[in-house]
């Protein structure tokens, strides 16, 4: 198995209703591949940020073997900075402050150390940029992920629709997949963003859980109800590396696997947000996960007869 | 097994972005007896209605063994009446008319043959007219399960305390849980909700599932994603027809069996809102059910280890 994970590596300043943080790491790809590291030894970066990054995150993320070889350095320049304010009900925000920085001219290279890469994770990122990391790889990965989001579907939807002909799993949320699609009905919509490219499909919903489809089946995972939800920043990111960590982990890219990847997902999307930033994803005991897997297992087994 | 259906029969006009209706056949207690009735070879209904009440429809509902003794018809007078606009994500709606007519002074009579009843449904209602309702059973029931709605919550509150002391299970949506509670986490929601009275509680979530608490378990059952939803009014009491015609059925009040009644509520309102008002809950088949419920199934197993 070897993993790469492509998105940003980023400062965060969040606001919600339960606390206020200053500039903190943040970043998709910081969030995915933290997130894997629980279900796989190794994983590779590509991403860029400024010489004003953290860098005793930079070393922790180094012990739990995030290679850091693709993550360019930008001397006398400042790391993306990302500035939101969420609603009271969390499912909204407000962006306060994007600060792209390094960010504007991203030019992802892919180390050849590298290639050869089986699992590719491409974090929300300019559908152009998640291209030319497709662009490099000299052969094709066993399965690539893309998360995207509106934004791209309403500034770059061609290039947004070039690079879903090369992907395998896409994941958006279900306002994402009503736009992309033009349908209302999620099983409509995905019928549509499935003759798109990719095989598969998954819908996150936040709180309200995740929807898997293929061109015949469908699944869904709830999410956990949880006594606190202090920050949902990360969540999506989190939920995509747990799941993407489990596949490579398993190695198994069945539609049975894709089910169980997600339930990974949500188990590490669930304890993201109990926590300010990335804050509750350093350091889960191997008892916390199985023990919110039995949780997740508990909350959605059923066996019913009429 | 004896079941007690207590709520509106009504007219509804109805419009969503599908399409419009003219006065139809509606009300909480038409929906849930309609939807029993696949479970159960009877039931029992209270409610009122005027001289102007669709009698194809009254008859219909007898040749599904709904009973009727208790359904008082006022001479002279006109049936309840709404009138509502859906918006187009079909999550929300304006109420265009509310005509009480004969409900503004219903005074519900449980007629001698209903007597020691096994289970009752008190489909929503002005709490005080659901409490006269227990006030006069002689003996209590072995399930009483309560729906209500944010309107008695603002206005109404006291008495919808009072009756909640008395019931087994409390169906209410998200907001109405969070309002009822002053908690927006519905985990804490569902604790400070069952210090009210009600031993399990059921959080109806629309298109988003259900999900059911007692005060040690947890147990959430998605809403099967529809190709076309065209008119979500009834599904809620829908859901909680196929919900008390389970356990009616089943006769177990345990919660494992809780969890199954509602993943046969969610299998019935998934029905409801193919089509407008009740039009597809008068003649579903064997198969239909057993399809969908095999639907549902495959939906939400899986099995996941870390």
């Amino acid at each position: 198995m070897s993993l790469i994970v492509v998105g940003t590596v980023a400062f965060d300043a969040i606001e919600t209703p339960f606390g206020k943080t200053d500039k903190i790491v943040g970043g998709a790809a910081t969030y995915i591949a933290l997130s894997a590291s629980y279900f796989v030894p190794k994983s590779q970066l590509i991403s860029v940020i400024g010489d004003d990054f953290d860098q005793n995150m930079l070393s922790f993320m180094k012990t739990r073997g995030i290679e850091q070889e693709g993550l360019q350095v930008k001397q006398g320049e400042k790391s993306f900075f990302w500035a939101g304010k969420y609603h009271n009900d969390l499912n909204s925000r407000d962006t306060l402050i994007t600060d792209l920085n390094v960010l504007a001219d991203f030019k992802p290279v892919v180390p050849a150390s590298y290639q050869n890469c089986e699992y590719l994770m491409l974090g929300n990122l300019d559908p152009a940029v998640q291209l030319s990391v497709l662009d490099q790889l000299t052969s094709r990965p066993k399965l690539v992920v893309l998360d995207t989001m509106n934004f791209w579907m309403e500034i770059a939807l061609d290039s947004l629709k070039a690079v879903l002909k090369r992907i395998d799993v896409l994941t958006i949320n279900d306002e994402e997949a009503r736009l992309l699609s033009g349908e209302y009905s999620l099983r409509k919509a995905a019928k549509k963003i499935l003759e798109m490219g990719p095989r598969y499909l998954i819908i996150k919903k936040g709180e309200h859980g995740a929807l898997l489809f293929d061109k015949e089946n469908a699944f869904f995972a709830p999410a956990l109800p949880l006594e606190d939800v202090l920050d949902p920043t990360g969540a999506g990111d989190t939920f995509a590396g747990g799941f993407i960590g489990f596949i490579a982990k398993t190695g198994d890219t069945s539609f049975e696997n894709m089910k169980r990847a997600i339930v990974a997902g949500s188990v590490m999307a669930s304890f993201c947000v109990e926590k300010f930033g990335t804050e509750n994803m350093l350091d889960l005991s191997d008892d916390q996960l199985t023990n919110r897997l039995d949780q997740f297992m508990s909350l959605s087994t059923v066996d019913v007869k009429f």
